[in-house]
């Protein structure tokens, strides 16, 4: 490759760099401080086979590129594939001596693998190196490099095209791991099965209106299908990424804090310990929390609730288009505030249930986390559909505490007539909040997920170069051009690329996740009341994939492909999701059937125990339903399972041919030396008689009961046992047939008498 | 061993039979077919390695003692375990030359592999016989024999002691095999559950009355902790017992009907196929089946529900002390009559679904009893409590409709008197029906289960004595004593017992595991009407281990020591009833509150939605609370758990040495074949640079920015890719940390000489 071309790709070349290792010495103490982490970093990546070359970063920090030694990483490859078998993520034991075991599958496996070589304790063949931890302190972050020219290509050919093919998933998971893949798959996952609920609530808005039962039934039913059918695909996704069991090969969490070690005495292993007990205790903590969340984000929700209608409905004074936004403003304000707060003790509490491994940690936060969302999310529809409605006309009127409803431009007798017909529950609320979180919120959201990190960076560009040009401006005299700082000229490229890169933030995904999740809920639980949600959440996600796309690709740094067997605890948010649908979507119809609500503004005719009663018929329908589907589901086999049980067939098949081959020699073997000894005799009692059948012709010619009981009274002389005595009186099949076949003639021919004697 | 003591063990001594094999010929078509199938039957089995002894049954019947070759023994066993290995139920490899890889572990086991050398299809390894299936019509069928000795001891132990022990269990287990193990082992779980049920009822009996809701919040949570902590034991006797897995070890049924072959590509494999779409069409019948069921023998028990409380509580005509058993004689006539008709339809539905193994089918067939057991069971209560309880006051009075009250004994006038306040609810009703089916009919079960056999057993032998002497007396003229069915002078004890033992009946766990299920159905679902309930079951088990042990050992034939992981689906049954108890507890409670009944024999005060609600909290209070005992007991380690875990680390410890000590081998002669090759310059491209280090004094002297940028132009000449002239700019460790001394230095120098600046 000559420099020409050297240069033309140095926007998307990434000369063979595996990891960038951030190392930030601003905050270190002196100088020597600072040298000797980053000696003991050098020294630590180079003895476990990694190449580095260190290059000046920006803000007192230093660029170390690491690249794995092929040799190095070829061993870990190989230990980390036996590990992968043992612990049943891999059917075939790996040849030490194939070729292929020692050379990455994909790019993710190389870079997990690296990531490995830098993370990994040292007793574990790591080098023990843990970011902003301990005596890593200066160690900022390490990330693998964006391959740009990929990206590109993909975020090309995906914008043409509707469905992401297995290829395509395939290929991201080959490029970014399979934690990564999992997202996308769910997201296309989710996509694909949107197309039926849209087509179906787009009809019935065209044909049956809002709250139809058709539409409800149907919704729920494609809930729950979907959900089984994703934890399906799931299964056959781990088959197919070979990530089965990949959760079981846990490694312990750095900020595990034991209680106590001991020696295991079966395995020698040091054990930390922490006992379940105690941690329970911790865990019980989550109920006062949740009780503290609801009554923080639920006060504030519902008393902005009750502002905004006491505003927007029953106050009547100056001002009133002004104050409509005030429940907004309060709103926007305090619900990210609270909910930062809420997350910032979700974390703590989660710290502080100290889990031993990095997936039950998530697994923990996330459960928290889904409570918060669950709160800020839902509870404004739960308000209106389930205490505005229903109770409007009973609640409302109090909310005037302050009477200022008395305005003094107002005659009292106008006044007193005003308030006797005043409140009219405002039917359109409902559908008017459901499609602002279906629609608005959506677009609000992608525009705060791409078009600001966007236009931060740009900004923070600016503010950048602007410094720049001012340091350099004001200090010219100062030397600060040390030659060491100065970027090679054919690296300069490369090297402003990394720095960005190094600026961008840790893609989470999550949050990705959690955003999926909370419009799942949507759907599912107040879809009914606009059927059009399910066609906006279509469209919204067509984008939405490639969005998240370009967010891992330009606003983030390149995550670390970590190998995941499932997208976590939020499948179970889902089914619950879904559960709770059954529930609301009977609710809704019953309480809004004959479209919509009575002539005063509150729905006619709600019954308590119909209610009740519809709803606990739907949930347990549901539930039969649910168990239906899962039962079907269960039954089908995709050719991911298919090629699975083969697999293990061809292993199995494998050993237990060699088995019985083995088997097979040694009854060569055994039989040559027994053709090579003498034969026992009859009389020989040691040996287990022969039951083969062998040439006995004097046996069989002339076996009688009389010459059997010979033999057995001269057995019995040998001081036999009982046993040998039974089990000797018949030797050989030969005899035993001879003595069934004188029995059932015996028996047949005395059954036979009596009738042929009348015949006679 | 002298003939004296085997005189004396006669009824004891198994001569070292294994299985015997009843080979019935009464239904030949003529000799020539009873003899050749006798003879091939002896082939076969001797091909695999039995040894035989035949003797003379009863009723046209032969006796085939088999005894297996501990040779051949030995190698099925060997092989067994290499299967099993092959399907995760043991951790290690078996060795094939350790001596114990070859010899059963247990009674249980040897018995099993002699069952499998018998009955698995001869491409496996086995004789391929099948009782009364195809070609082996006449073989009846085969059993081992009872270890009398060991069975009375037992019998004599157990009735001394109030809880069996751990070793307990895993000598039934190690003489009857896992089924029955699991079986007892669930028993003896259960029975230890209900001390507390039993002691907490007793208390609330003397204290709170019935209805308590005390009562019913502690029986609903003990009934979930129980289910939830016998799923927890199950899966530690599995490791305990080394079954985990053992139900993925699938042999197909011999009844199993495909619908195509074809072999599979990739296994070379030929496959038996039937679709799961249209088995799972022919499940669907399942529905129609239990509305059947639910119309049959619910409209036959509410007829008889609704007589016996017309004649008992509306009718004042005469002969009403006869008539009030009308209802319980039709009840016992047809309710057993529809059951067997159900139970026939039942096991004919789950034939024609066609399953492919033993395990799926009577899993299919379980689900299918549970609905009839269900329904025969817990209807007429269902009734009792929330329709007659209720609704009487508006039912029975329809009741009458052929106004039999109208007696020609009683003047019109008392008659309309009487009919004006005729009907009352009588509030005792329920509790009688509760007690009813917690007392007195668990006694008579008890009596069905063990006298009546034991009185049949007798009966049979005596008409069997009779009928031989009647024989005996008419038939001394004809040669019916034909000396070849004359037993030997020492085996006519043991001959005796093994005819007796081969009339016996075979033992089914299933049935066993159903009553306990209906059972435990009774405390979680009624037992809140009378507290004493868990006493009287508690009472009653002791003596239902006992007694259905003595029934294992001597009204039926020793069962077949299979293996299996569970007990089953009975699981699911009783984690359905456990649930539906939150429901029917938290209804009972509401409507009985205030100790049962208003003034007017109904239930005062019930409101609609107040029940409902009161329900649907109940019942998703429940669906928590089973949700936090799932996770805490899940967090629980028990001891087998930890041994598991232990033995898999070990295993995957010894393999990952094996597999480091190679790499450090591997290592050494690297080091060695490097050490003896010339070592590669500064300039020598292919070979990786070493990063180890090393002497290199003259690089660390005097490394300058200008001597790397040098080598690094001189390396340009050599056309290098980008990527290696980047790598190539520091060589080895000593150069990374120069370049990153030097830069740190900078940067910090930079940095403080403003401040430097002004502190001048």
């Amino acid at each position: 490759m000559g420099p020409e071309s050297a240069h033309k790709n140095a926007l998307t070349e990434n000369f063979k760099v595996d990891y960038v290792v951030l190392y930030r010495f601003a905050n270190a103490v002196d100088k020597t401080e600072a040298t000797q982490q980053f000696k003991n970093l050098i020294r630590a990546l180079t003895d476990v086979g990694l190449q580095t070359e260190v290059r000046p970063g920006t803000d007192s920090s230093l660029l170390i590129f690491v690249k794995a030694q092929d040799k190095y990483l070829g061993k870990s490859i190989y230990r980390s594939r036996v590990k992968d078998w043992l612990h049943g993520v891999r059917n075939t034991q790996p040849d030490p001596d194939a070729k292929g075991s020692c050379v990455p599958e994909t790019d993710a496996e190389r870079l997990l693998m690296v990531y490995k070589m830098i993370t990994l304790p040292v007793n574990e063949g790591g080098a023990g190196i843990t970011p902003k931890h301990g005596e890593w302190n200066h160690v900022d972050s390490l990330f693998p490099l964006h391959d740009k020219q990929l990206n590109k290509e993909w975020i090309k050919s995906w914008s043409s095209k509707t469905f992401l093919s297995t290829d395509d998933l395939d290929q991201i998971r080959n490029h970014h791991g399979e934690k990564v893949g999992f997202y996308f798959a769910f997201l296309q996952s989710y996509f694909s099965f949107l197309v039926f609920p849209a087509a179906f609530g787009f009809s019935c808005w065209v044909l049956l209106g809002r709250f139809s039962m058709i539409y409800a039934v149907v919704n729920c039913l494609s809930c729950v299908v979907f959900s089984e059918m994703w934890k399906r695909q799931e299964g056959d996704l781990r088959i197919r990424w070979q990530v089965k069991n990949v959760s079981q090969i846990r490694t312990k969490r750095r900020e595990f804090k034991y209680q106590s070690r001991y020696t295991d005495p079966v395995t020698g292993e040091e054990v930390q310990f922490f006992p379940a007990a105690k941690r329970l205790a911790r865990q019980l903590l989550q109920i006062p929390f949740a009780v503290l969340a609801i009554l923080a984000l639920g006060t504030l929700i519902a008393t902005c609730f009750a502002i905004e209608i006491f505003i927007s409905e029953v106050y009547a004074g100056p001002f009133k288009s002004y104050l409509v936004f005030i429940p907004t403003v309060l709103l926007s304000l305090f619900v990210p505030t609270i909910s930062a707060v809420l997350t910032n003790i979700a974390n703590r509490l989660t710290d502080y249930e100290n889990y031993e491994t990095q997936d039950s940690y998530d697994v923990a936060l996330t459960h928290k986390i889904f409570v918060l969302n669950f709160i800020t999310s839902y509870l404004p529809v739960f308000l209106t559909a389930f205490v505005y409605v229903p109770f409007g006309r009973i609640i409302v009127p109090y909310l005037d505490t302050f009477h200022l409803t008395v305005s003094p431009f107002v005659s009292e007798k106008d006044q007193a007539q005003k308030t006797a017909v005043a409140f009219q529950i405002n039917p359109s609320r409902l559908r008017k909040q459901v499609i602002y979180f279906a629609v608005t919120a959506q677009i609000v959201n992608q525009g705060l997920e791409l078009a600001l990190p966007y236009v931060k960076r740009k900004l923070f560009r600016k503010y950048q170069e602007y410094s720049e040009e001012k340091a350099r401006k004001s200090g010219t005299s100062t030397p600060n051009t040390s030659p060491v700082l100065e970027d090679a000229p054919g690296e300069a490229d490369f090297l402003t690329r990394v720095r960005d890169e190094a600026h961008l933030s840790e893609y989470d995904v999550g949050s990705d996740f959690r955003e999926m999740c909370v419009q799942f809920g949507y759907l599912s639980l107040f879809s009914v009341v606009w059927p059009l949600v399910p066609l906006s959440f279509l469209l919204n996600n067509w984008i939405e994939l490639r969005s998240d796309f370009v967010k891992i690709c330009v606003e983030c740094r390149r995550p670390t492909p970590f190998r995941s067997d499932t997208i976590g605890s939020w499948v179970q948010s889902i089914e619950f999701l879904a559960w709770l649908g059954s529930i609301t979507n009977a609710a809704l119809v019953y309480m809004f059937s004959n479209d919509g609500v009575g002539p005063d503004g509150s729905p006619a005719h709600i019954t308590g125990w119909v209610l009740l009663a519809v709803i606990f018929f739907a949930e347990h329908l549901y539930l039969l339903v649910r168990l239906g589907v899962q039962v079907a589901i269960s039954k089908i086999e995709t050719p991911a399972t298919r090629h699975e049980r083969a697999q293990r067939y061809l292993v199995r098949k494998e050993y237990f041919d060699a088995t019985l081959a083995r088997e097979k020699q040694d009854a060569e073997a055994d039989a040559d030396t027994e053709n090579k000894q003498s034969h026992g005799g009859r009389t020989s009692m040691s040996s287990v008689p022969d039951t083969h059948e062998m040439p006995r012709g004097e046996v069989e010619a002339n076996i009688t009961r009389a010459s059997l009981e010979e033999d057995a009274r001269v057995f019995s002389q040998h001081d036999a046992s009982p046993a040998d005595l039974f089990w000797n009186r018949q030797r050989g099949r030969t005899e035993s047939v001879i003595v069934g076949e004188g029995i059932i003639e015996a028996e047949l021919s005395m059954k036979q008498s009596p009738a042929e004697k009348k015949a006679q």
